[in-house]
């Protein structure tokens, strides 16, 4: 007999069956819809079927554009257990990325928020495979569009057969869903997620000791639906029946706020920006978060200061966590073993500081210039992760040889491992300085330069070099170089105060601003082709 | 790529990687044993070694008769990471069935706690394919045997090549473990479950809504590890990484409180005699069980009263679960879903004596005379389940076909649903009742006839009957038939105040014993074969 395969079916109608009475809140752009996940179950099956009456088949890509409410909930469902592939499009990228990856994943259906209207109207003529725009709206007629041709979702879902039955052969290694992650350079690369995949990442969220997602949980989701599937948050509420908040369009902090503390959320997800800023509010006003049991931060490091405030000031558990889209995404969370939980504030705060320890399902190596690295919490070496939620290609696409091999696949990000597996991320495996088979952590000395008093920022690149391979320079703007200059050698003596000798930069370069990217992060690669010659100069002349 | 495999060696390798300092205690014929992780893992990998020395190879069959110790657990990752089968062999059957069983699975090799050598030695010469006997004892030397060839467990382990490497290219649906179940004529039925059965169920004890098995824990199975894995504990203790309390070979109640008191157990697992003894010593004597967090109780129904005298008296959660061989166990759950806390005492205590909500993973169906029974709390029917850690054959039987049927597995219990999905059984398929169409629980009817004052035993059981096809027959043993004779009319009026008419009894027999199996169950295949013409004798007379 085929084997039971691990489908989002039977996650769909487990909360149909069991909690149809359970409360799903969504603000829309202009309202808020409250219902339950009887009425959200009986939408997403006239969803699929009209669907399918559009000539949707098995396999389809359906692309969704859309912000964190019931709508969006229902494509998550509705698309991937007929047997199509949920493609999630990141709303905030440069339009040439929006066309690349709509054409790329040949979708043939695009469901759009009404308020993001504008960004496809103005891309329509360059989608080449897009036969319907769906239009998600709250109000009764459609708004004037020149999309062609366009359907109103809420009329479709009014018409369509609402006795529409799931398939029970769709394979669990079968496409469910697939979102694009940006590249360093040149177009995003797809992922796929597998039904079996989704399936098990979402147990993984309900692991007491990862999230511990609960049917007595009210979950809400900051983090974008249209980011690796919201960390698979509304997947695994759907599953396990918890109430979800979902908070719509342009949230403001102090909207998540009072959403919090109105709807009584326990769980809620997102990035630093997000807790930073709200820490931000919480300052000047009072909100009852009382019911809070866990603020999950991840997509890129929390400053050790932000736990502290949450856990500390505000007596709210707060958890780091890391992954990425490769990885559905969960891979640690910064959990406290039983046995250290006597150690000292700080010590804790250390821990919590770090991604964590790998959750059950995964395996890790940490491979640095000589083979696995030691766990002593200081020896360096890429991240390599396999486990059934970690993808092993990117969606027809070459640089998969670049990032999967052997079975593992290659984070780029450099880790150090302390003696309790608890792992910590101190550089881009593109921006880690190699110096004499052995590496150096850019982030760590930037953060030491930038430590210093007159220092307003600092970035630090691996220049070639002919005896040590690479040896780092640092690129520093100051505060005020006209009032408060500094030289680059008290700078450096600065800096050797805190590491080895062989760490510390050859060279400062004084600048007036630091080159960064669209999204404001260094952009280290140009910095190292304007310096490439720095220190291999001398050397070439006198070969 | 192939998909990543679920197996049980990501399982073993993450205790070993994360948790090595985590402790097992063990208790043995003549001692305590405590180690931690690190060694159990080290143990582990060298009773690989040395199995394979042996000439053990993949897919084959290596038997365990044993108590709960830190051997079997050994055993446990042992035999299955190798790619061996762990076959798990109930110490208590009679000997046939052992016999019979060991012969079925044709194990190659068997591993004995010195204390069951007994058993073993009176039945080796029936025994076909065993190629050697490997005794667990704690002395220095081998007891005296006659059986042969014998090996010393603990002088395997100690020749045995330290670094043993498991393999990784077994496939996920290979044979991990067996289990027979005992079958109501006939022999035992062989169940086997694979790697990713395991897995998956272990997952599902992980999460949050069934017992949310953590690092955090301290896990005690009185469960025996040769009844279905103890119910999965030992696997998914060692995968989060808990600690745990192995009881050893015939723990009395009074040892085991003791174990929870001194350990900090938090949480334990048994069947309800375990827990019925348990509450008998707590009445005598104190012990301060503070730290448990739940206790599981499963195997057959646990009564309601039991279940208040934990919760209510004694303040320690008490959850009801179920399960069967051929499910690995866990099917469901006795939480109590978020909405439904402010019920009343005597309505909460009505859910958690129910055998409780499904878990996530699994789809139920239950079926009655008439199709899909209303989710009403009242009509009956038996209970299908389907997913990934439901078997889905019996080992090399023709009875298989019995109970796989269409994909699902048809347990043979008969249930009720109530409006809030929570499963309650009420009888064995082979025992209700079919009574015009219509089902009859023979349990509710044998409880409000023992509820009569007068009445020691009551069995029921369907009796063929031309019109109605079959009708009930009580047999009845009073306590004192001679100083407290009461008269069949007046105990089928006492049980007709609370059924429908059409449920009660046409006729009560009385007798001075209710014939038993050799586990003390009602032997109601004698009471059918005794009464089947009863009802049909007039009416056959007539055609």
């Amino acid at each position: 007999m085929k084997e039971y395969q691990l489908t989002l079916r039977s996650i769909l109608e487990r909360a149909e069956m069991l909690f149809p009475k359970k409360e799903i809140l969504s603000r829309t752009a202009t309202k808020y819809v409250r219902y339950t996940y009887g009425d959200f179950a009986r939408r997403t099956r006239r969803l699929s079927s009209s669907l399918q009456a559009l000539g949707v088949q098995r396999g389809d890509r359906v692309a969704t554009f859309a912000w964190n409410d019931h709508r969006h909930l229902e494509a998550y469902f509705a698309i991937p257990c007929m047997g199509a592939v949920l493609h999630t499009v990141n709303i905030r990228l440069p339009d040439e990325h929006i066309i690349h990856i709509l054409n790329h994943a040949e979708d043939r259906f695009l469901l759009i928020d009404e308020t993001l209207l504008p960004i496809i109207q103005r891309i329509q003529t360059k989608l080449t495979t897009i036969e319907g725009f769906i239009i998600m709206t709250d109000r009764d007629a459609l708004p004037s569009t020149d999309l062609y041709p366009v359907y109103s979702y809420e009329q479709l879902v009014a018409d369509a057969d609402p006795s529409y039955d799931y398939p029970l052969d769709i394979d669990e290694s079968a496409p469910a869903g697939m979102c694009y992650t940006s590249a360093t350079t040149g177009n995003p690369k797809g992922v796929v997620y597998s039904h079996r995949a989704i399936y098990l990442h979402c147990m993984t969220l309900g692991l007491a000791d990862t999230l511990g997602l609960s049917e007595k949980d009210t979950v809400m989701p900051i983090v974008p639906m249209f980011h690796v599937n919201a960390w698979g948050l509304p997947f695994a509420s759907v599953w396990f029946g918890s109430k979800q908040v979902l908070p719509g369009p342009m949230p403001t902090p102090e909207l998540l706020l009072n959403l919090i503390a109105e709807e009584k959320v326990t769980i809620s997800a997102g990035v630093p920006t997000v807790w930073i800023a709200a820490l931000k509010i919480m300052e000047q006003k009072t909100f009852d978060l009382s019911h809070v049991r866990a603020l999950i931060c991840g997509g890129s490091a929390a400053p050790r200061s932000i736990i502290e405030k949450f856990e500390y000031h505000h007596g709210i558990p707060f958890y780091h966590a890391y992954g990425l889209t490769e990885t559905s995404p969960l891979v640690t969370c910064s959990r406290v073993k039983s046995d250290l939980e006597t150690l000292t504030k700080d010590e804790l705060l250390d821990i919590r500081a770090t991604q964590g320890l790998l959750v059950p399902g995964l395996e890790m190596k940490v491979v640095g210039a000589n083979g696995p690295a030691a766990w002593d919490g200081k020896e360096m070496g890429e991240l390599l992760l396999r486990g059934p939620w970690i993808v092993d290609e990117y969606y027809k696409d070459e640089r998969t040889q670049d990032s999967f091999k052997d079975g593992w696949f290659h984070t780029g990000d450099i880790a150090v491992v302390d003696s309790e597996g608890y792992v910590k991320l101190v550089d881009r495996s593109k921006d880690v300085v190699k110096s004499g088979g052995e590496w150096i952590s850019s982030v760590d000395l930037e953060n030491e330069f930038m430590a210093h008093h007159a220092v307003f920022e600092a970035c630090v690149v691996g220049i070639p070099h002919a005896k040590w391979s690479e040896r780092p320079l640092a690129c520093v703007v100051l505060k005020d170089a006209v009032n408060q200059p500094v030289s680059k050698e008290e700078l450096l003596e600065f800096v050797g105060r805190r590491f080895a000798k062989w760490w510390v930069p050859d060279d400062v370069i004084f600048l007036t601003e630091i080159p960064k990217t669209s999204v404001g992060k260094f952009l280290k690669r140009a910095l190292r082709e304007t310096y490439q010659g720095h220190y291999t100069s001398d050397e070439e002349v006198v070969q």
